[in-house]
């Protein structure tokens, strides 16, 4: 199956180091002299897992880019078919107590930044994009999405609960009824299912497509106030943005009271085990 | 007027007792070995107007089916043009002090336990299901319909307001723009309509269609893990549990204040003045 | 550009006197025998600026409305291409003290008598209808819309920022996705982009037809209980109504904190002065 290959919290691969130099870059973020706009690029091999160090380079790069008078930001993979796998799994299997706490808050910083942005988002989905892959694409405004990939919030499917913001997030997106039909579902949609619901704005059929499709978006912004557009943003998500940063300290414990579960540990080890018996064939 | 006759609030059959013994079972819950869904048939002719005991049943059976590991619940009738007319108008005219709360009461853990459920629910709609009938189709999780009934919130038309939950309810399902014109006109949808607006989610020709589509959409959660999809649910449907039952005593006041006025009441007798003549010719 | 013309917070005409009597009339109510449905008719050339006269005429025709048992309410305009071009600018810029206060405290009475109004609203939209004109729209339970005009809530474009119950007033007819792009763009919809998107819910030819097309939803409510109807109303507009009933001080202060800024009014002057250039020309 293509898809369980991808599905969320995927380890990293064999061999790799559990602690990172800080200095190990893995994001870029280029800026276009022209448009001004600042494309910023995903690039943990193999599948874009979330771990410590890519969650705090990502929440460097949106500060940077936040700093750097930017007219926007459109957020990619460097990957060839995976957007992001989501959360990686080894963070989360036997994790060490400080480090688990600075990875889950780190993934509330890059939210918190990414949701409420003040400069104009867009997503170029150039991959598959499940659980927090999908966190990160529906925080931005605008998502533009290549074919015949998959896209959803499915931790129902691997026996977990998304928080309140991941909901919070899906939620600004799609309508109610199928919002919570999808999440209780676990459902991962096709590019052409998700277009058709509205979970991404537009298709493209190549990378460099999307990226014009988002610099596009990014441009109708072109003749807008950039201080009175930043504040309506940030009134529009205030409700949401306030309810993480009020539950901040809450939101880590359920998750650390919830991950500690023998239950869910057992779990994650029987998953991880699959993982490596399909990586030998 | 076919459409007249199924107007919510309808008075129980002539000459029937207005106390039941508690042993009459006005609801029935059938498992099905093979796939673990549980059906749960109202049975109380002529109309399964929602009195005490149908109410009592009702929560019975559902208390029943999350209990005994069902893998979903499908709420359908046995009557074959009216899925349940609603409230009876006999608990509300010219009510018993203690029975009325009684009855209050009931419907609010009747909602509380089938909107919270932890199992999978569909609604198989059978017939027509105006006010009472629709909240109970709206607390379920998907609705199918057969052709050529009608579904809504008229209370608008009997001159009686929804309560803020049979609202949460509605607006769970529509979006707000739909809802609030559908809750002002006290307008019922043909079928056709409510598919076509998303207050039904699929049309059946026969009702054992309707109840196989409902299958399978509870068929969709067997690769999911049931105890991450119930906590999800949860989650999602906790702004309006909360409501409820941070404000249940309210709730019921406000009822029976409302209930108690003496237009309400002169209006109440008047329409079953009405009914008694049609029965007649 | 055509458009520009019309971007709201347009000035009052050359030469008009900045204080009118009150005995002046901006506005006309005419209540139609037949049907009971009274029709609201702005009517301060050349744009129906939204001024503190217009706004107090509004409201106190809004009111006269409410209490002279009308079935219900239609609001349109006597220009022959404005519905209203929104806050009148001169309002705004070098505002004297008192004035302005009272401006923004009438702008405030009318949304809250419109939204909170006990009679079923229609817009019949014959003209452009940009910022505080959309917002007087949205209000409004019904909108029908002439062909060839545009409407929205163009704030962003203008550097300026739509108070929360503006945005909650589009908010309640457009899904969230829509709503948030549109505020965050300034965007004006066209009469067909309005239609599709459910800004507005019918075109018409002519006013005459709008006008129709307006008592016909009204007309929706003939055999709906008025009490019922106007409760159900006020419970399903409740969350929006005590928001600003609850911050009305809050949100003058954080009016009157913007537009004391030095750069917006600079902004305002610069805007005028072109005004008067195109006036000229």
């Amino acid at each position: 199956m293509m898809r369980s290959k991808v599905l969320s919290l995927v380890p990293r691969a064999t061999g790799a180091c559990r602690t990172m130099s800080t200095a190990t870059k893995l994001t870029t973020v280029e800026v276009n002299d022209k448009t001004g706009i600042a494309t910023l690029t995903m690039n943990r091999p193999p599948v874009n897992g979330l771990n410590l160090e890519l969650l705090r380079d990502l929440h460097k790069s949106i500060e940077e880019i936040e700093g750097n008078k930017s007219r926007g930001l459109i957020l990619t993979s460097s990957n060839a078919t995976i957007f992001s796998a989501g959360l990686d799994i080894l963070e989360m299997y036997k994790p060490d107590k400080e480090r688990i706490r600075a990875f889950w808050t780190s993934l509330q910083d890059v939210w918190l930044a990414l949701y409420g942005s003040s400069v104009p988002t867009a997503a170029a989905i150039n991959g598959h994009s499940p659980a927090g892959g999908c966190l990160l694409a529906t925080a931005c405004e605008y998502r533009v999405m290549l074919p015949k990939f998959t896209i959803g919030l499915n931790e129902t499917k691997l026996g977990i609960v998304a928080p309140k913001w991941f909901m919070a997030s899906f939620l600004s997106v799609l309508p109610r009824r199928e919002a919570e039909r999808a999440l209780n579902q676990g459902r991962m949609f096709t590019t052409d299912e998700a277009l058709q619901i509205g979970l991404v704005d537009e298709a493209a059929s190549t990378k460099e497509e999307a990226l014009d499709k988002c610099a596009q978006f990014i441009g109708t912004f072109a003749k807008v106030n950039p201080l009175a557009r930043s504040l309506t943003k940030q009134q529009l998500r205030a409700v949401e943005l306030e309810q993480l940063e009020n539950e901040r300290a809450q939101d880590l414990e359920k998750f650390l009271f919830f991950i500690n579960q023998p239950a869910v540990q057992k779990g994650l080890g029987i998953y991880l085990e699959s993982l490596k018996k399909k990586a030998k064939n």
